[in-house]
């Protein structure tokens, strides 16, 4: 039914429409970093588009906002209460901080392992809230990857994380963000086949099998979270110029291409192997709706260079849309107190959560308020 | 003697002050490919400001000009005329062209093995040229190695030829440039600890030894080449993250944090190992006068991203200043006939050689026309 056809209903205000202000999980990260401050700036910079709910200590994070901007306002919900009730359905007067209470003091700066279930708890609540569609996505900022391992918990990563919990086999690392120069590249995306392993051991963690799923990942999130309808990916070599014809390595002719080839006959639109250090020139970019990387230095240094630290990191694969910041605690600023962080990439990843919740049927939900 | 104590001297007209216009030579590398055009467009429009000396064949070069731009006026010399008179001095109305014949017909696009050991004539007439004193330095268009190697002379590419013909045991590879987007870092400069190997070579290749070595060429270099008084080097790591303290590889500390404390203990400003993925963001390379990569797909995406083509590549460690262009033969441009190619990389080249040669009190040499 169109709105023409609503006959005698009264117009429906802009912040009330469906979609108008989704509501995205923000789990604030490592208490002691510089998350906690970044989410707020963010949230509160956001909150007329968006209902971006806080997952953290709530009585910590009022205490925060009021060092901010004391006229930032934070409402606390308690996590039983939205299971019971979902949530409240408040206006962009404020803030909703879900509490999940600390255990330790802070001391902005300084690692405590004491509040490393805390953290964890956090991403237990984002994973909660999406499947019962409390949220459209998650937006999580930076964690301390060895606060979590010293409370006694095993950890790897929010990535690996979110993986195990949603029962996900293979997930793809995706950086991206808009390039400061290039105005003909409004989006640069770079995927990686593999993410955090010793350089040595990235040539045999490369196979075919393991690229094909990689691209079948991309292939499918591009479409399905970014509305891109035939998704271009442009694929590294492993090797310096792409082996150059097997003078400089055969992983190339061994793995990469078949893996290309067998992708291509599935109707992926993926091209390569190319010279890493010529694909990322703005002539080929400009083609492009996602590079994949073969390991972690050949793609992101150049993401990081180009987008001027207001990238994003996107999970994908996932059963629920998950961004995040492309940075980590900071420590170092967080000790010197607030107003020292830039909030630019937790904006950016909220945002893409807003975007991709937008473009992907399952992941639609927001609050009227 | 100052100036102002030269007395009845007449004043010295620009053109022929010393150093006012340097001699480059300028190899003009396969001749199927690009290189002969960008060489002559480089030369001719910046022959107001160095006499750029094309190496190649003469006949040829002639013709190609004629096709770019009838007024360009190319003066063929023989090679054994410049070694027993030294070369002439024609103005800036012209170019002069060292007559090295080819040994077949050129195709545009179509490689010929008879042409492989004209093509490396070049470059040893440019050495021994330099050596004379006829050239300040060397600027070299793009070759293609498989021609001179199906001429049957076994050739690795032109960084090694330069260090096998001046006996120069390591050299160090670095590329730069302008990047478009950085007003605060107006040079961007990355030095490659290991250049043309399979990544999974790349490991075993990284010694201490060898990094302490790269580390002096590169701080002797800077200083004599570059007029750097002070340089500041700031050097990745191997694995991602820097090995994240070892959970990721062992590389940083076993190898690469050795040879910096070594090499800091020698009096130079070498920072790191850092994270590759940010140690590339403006923030940190406004600090840096080089960054030395650990291998070529680390360090080159980024520097020819960022430099959108017009960067330039730099043999250090050379008794003799040689720049290059930052990109490949293009055959399929050459193919495509004239008016195809951009000569920006190869008008930087020749502009770096011109100031390292400026900054080198061993390389200074010019023509007086």
């Amino acid at each position: 039914m169109s709105a023409n056809q609503q006959g005698g209903r009264p117009a429906v205000p802009p912040s009330s429409r469906p979609h108008a202000r989704p509501a995205i999980a923000v789990t604030t990260g490592e208490p002691a970093g510089i998350g906690p401050e970044i989410s707020i700036r963010a949230a509160w910079a956001m909150r007329t588009r968006v209902n971006a709910v806080l997952l953290g200590d709530a009585a910590y994070l009022a205490m925060i906002a009021g060092e901010i901007d004391p006229a930032i306002r934070i409402s606390a919900l308690s996590l039983q209460a939205v299971r019971n009730g979902g949530l409240p359905h408040f206006g962009p007067d404020r803030l909703c901080a879900i509490d999940i209470p600390l255990d330790a003091h802070v001391v902005a700066g300084r690692l405590d392992s004491a509040n490393g279930r805390a953290v964890l708890a956090t991403l237990d609540a984002a994973i909660e809230g999406v499947t019962a569609g409390w949220f459209a996505a998650v937006a999580t900022a930076p964690l301390q990857k060895s606060t979590i391992n010293d409370a006694g918990v095993p950890f790897s990563g929010h990535t690996e994380y979110f993986a195990d919990r949603t029962g996900t086999a293979q997930v793809v690392m995706m950086l991206a963000g808009a390039p400061a120069a290039l105005p003909n590249v409004p989006q640069l995306r770079v995927a990686l086949a593999t993410t955090h392993l010793p350089l040595k051991e990235v040539p045999a963690a490369i196979t075919v099998a393991g690229l094909g799923t990689t691209l079948d990942i991309i292939d499918r999130d591009l479409k399905a979270r970014f509305g891109i309808a035939a998704p271009r990916i442009l694929v590294t070599g492993l090797n310096p110029h792409a082996g150059e014809n097997g003078y400089l390595g055969r992983e190339e002719i061994d793995v990469i291409e078949p893996a290309l080839a067998a992708a291509r006959a599935r109707g992926i639109d993926a091209r390569g192997p190319y010279p890493a250090d010529t694909l990322f020139q703005p002539k080929y970019l400009a083609d492009a709706d996602c590079v994949l990387a073969m390991y972690h230095d050949q793609g992101l240094p150049v993401l990081k260079h180009a987008t001027f630290g207001r990238g994003i990191n996107v999970t994908l694969g996932l059963p629920l849309i998950r961004t995040s910041v492309d940075h980590g605690t900071a420590l170092d600023l967080a000790e010197r107190g607030l107003g020292h962080a830039d909030s630019s990439s937790m904006e950016a990843a909220i945002e893409a959560a807003i975007g991709m919740a937008a473009a992907s049927p399952a992941g639609r939900n927001s609050t009227s308020g």
